[in-house]
């Protein structure tokens, strides 16, 4: 169980929740705080809402874009960087019913998605939790940590992946801005 | 929550077990059935095991394959296929490292893991439930329902796929064969 994470909007936690813009589709509630602790897969009343997701190996990356990611790749926990963003996003059913090798050519061929999370290596520390296969409203938690100057990094990051081909796919999306407690 | 099943072997259900071998790694309690339905992520003590999967998008399969399993496949649930069989398997933490291409590779390329399924359809229904991804003992649970003058077929099957590349990457296997009951 210990890669099932928790993500809890409540009214205490580690991180303080700056904003919550609803980007594309149904908007979440308001919270204060965010939480993340390792779930137990145990249905509980935890806070204002709960998003589940779990890490998983690597979907679409090729070797040599795995030994680039592995090279220079950041740690999550870093002290300088104490500003967040939790990105949870889904994708419609159109992309589901896509083969393996058509969602790779959007997803990288066409949309560059590693390339460009690659540019912004070691700055932005990134995660992805995987929600879709256990029943959760979101598809993926995407998860970014940075220190406050390159803050405008991310949003040339985020700028880049919204403006892809693949982002034509995603359905649901709120962009979540935290500060470390 | 409607992707996510309990495979629940106990002293009844719809299934009666008919052997237990394990081809590889640790053995499995014994138990007489077999029964299956969808799961509600809580843990309950039910029957002697519970083996939990869910379905999931296809991971290696490219547009052609896919056309091809959509256009031939057979669906689970037919009166004639009176016989199953489950086999959890678990690949080494060496299979899971490799990238995606690289997984491919060796999935297709090397080891025709949907071409051999291909050549046994539509007489052997098959299913594919994901474990590994929500902390489960075995990192797939799968399925096939034959009738019994395709057993045979299925024997030919399951040695094609057990001498591939592929398998040698599987250090934990369970058959388990059933009989509608």
């Amino acid at each position: 169980m210990d890669r099932i994470f928790d993500f809890i909007g409540g009214n205490f936690g580690e991180w303080e929740i700056i904003s919550i813009n609803t980007i594309v589709g149904n908007p979440i509630e308001k919270a204060s705080h965010l939480r993340i602790f390792q779930s137990i897969m145990e249905k509980e009343n935890q806070g204002i809402w709960t998003l589940k997701g779990f890490r998983s190996n690597l979907r679409y990356t090729e070797k040599h874009e795995k030994e680039q990611l592995t090279a220079i790749q950041a740690n999550l926990g870093r002290n300088e960087a104490t500003l967040a963003a939790l990105i949870p996003i889904r994708k419609s059913a159109l992309w589901w019913e896509l083969a393996q090798d058509e969602r790779r050519k959007i997803f990288e061929n066409q949309s560059h998605h590693t390339e460009i999370g690659l540019q912004y290596l070691p700055a932005i520390a990134r995660r992805l939790y995987h929600s879709r296969d256990i029943g959760e409203p979101f598809d993926f938690l995407t998860w970014f940590e940075y220190a406050p100057e390159h803050e405008v990094a991310f949003e040339k990051l985020l700028a880049q992946l919204r403006a892809s081909e693949e982002w034509s796919y995603v359905d649901r999306e709120i962009d979540i801005r935290l500060i470390k407690v």
